[in-house]
């Protein structure tokens, strides 16, 4: 075969591929506000989220976080969009239940993180919502999951909103429009990297 | 067993919970520039990296990004990133071979922007490096992987890149400090949604 009739065979084979391509791009024509849920316990959850809010902000949309589990205030998310126009940002917990050690306070800012939650998702102007680290409140039983999966399928209903953390809970993949899983394929602090600035805070 | 004695049991036991996240914690002592790869067939692959730029800027660092598929200059991240301060921001390519169906071109174009990926790989001043799908290059064999391997382990001891695209090569993954397979579960795509600002552009 010449290369002449490589490159046309080439050719021909992708023109194959776009056509299928295409034709699925034209089926899906539907547009609303879509419940995403990033789960697994691979690096990427958060990251994932917050990529989506510089997404968001560069369309012009406006965007509320709520950092469900972080006490810290240093991080570099928080100081990098924080100060940007058109971000909301609430960090809401106290650390990980083994940091606070005090079942019923968990419980107690758990509860009122939500609040906070719910009032982003009743407000139509935010177009895109991340509730960080919200799955662990689900697994300890802090919050209850159907009372949470009612206020989030009541939003507005462009509103886009984002779930991240390890074990999502059945009802919340169920619930929710795309669902990925980032699985550890390998990390760097197994092989004793410390957490560093700008890839892990 | 009384309230009282449930909350000291919690408390023993994310007691010796801490501990152990503790000791794990100090184990982990190096620093240096990372390589993760992005990779599997769930969305959230870009997005994650997308987040670590906001992450890495938010501590002052300067950040550089190749996009070596993605032809649109109209998306949400490249709208808000490239109007940052601090932000080197390339898109290097001509859309999937599908798109193009023209080999001899697509292999010139990757040729091109592999020379401004590694002029970045160069820069001690870049704390970050987004190489996004540069997977589908290798895939394709427009790029020889033992090359770029080594261009990327010749970059300054410090900077982070970040590797984004579906079917990562196995070089490329035994090089890779931090690899994660983002898995779809499910996807909005599928039942008939098509891509929207903010979530997919």
């Amino acid at each position: 075969m010449t290369e002449a009739d490589k490159a046309e065979r080439h050719r021909q084979r992708m023109q194959r591929k776009k056509a299928v391509v295409d034709a699925g791009i034209e089926r899906a024509t539907e547009e609303r506000g879509l419940l995403l849920v990033n789960t697994g316990n691979g690096k990427g959850k958060s990251s994932a989220a917050f990529g989506l809010l510089a997404r968001a902000l560069g369309h012009g949309m406006k965007v509320g976080v709520a950092q469900f589990i972080k006490s810290r205030t240093d991080t570099g998310e928080e100081a990098f969009f924080s100060k940007q126009p058109g971000v909301e940002w609430h960090v809401l917990g106290e650390g990980f239940t083994w940091e606070t050690q005090n079942l019923e306070r968990d419980i107690a800012t758990a509860q009122q993180g939500w609040a906070v939650a719910r009032r982003m998702l009743a407000d139509a102007s935010l177009g895109l919502v991340v509730l960080d680290e919200l799955t662990y409140l689900l697994k300890y039983g802090w919050l209850d999951t159907q009372a949470v999966l009612a206020d989030i399928a009541a939003r507005p209903p462009m509103q886009h909103v984002v779930v991240t953390g390890r074990a999502a809970p059945p009802a919340l993949i169920e619930a929710a429009d795309t669902v990925t899983e980032m699985n550890e394929i390998k990390h760097a602090y197994r092989a004793g990297v410390k957490a560093q600035k700008g890839m892990d805070l």
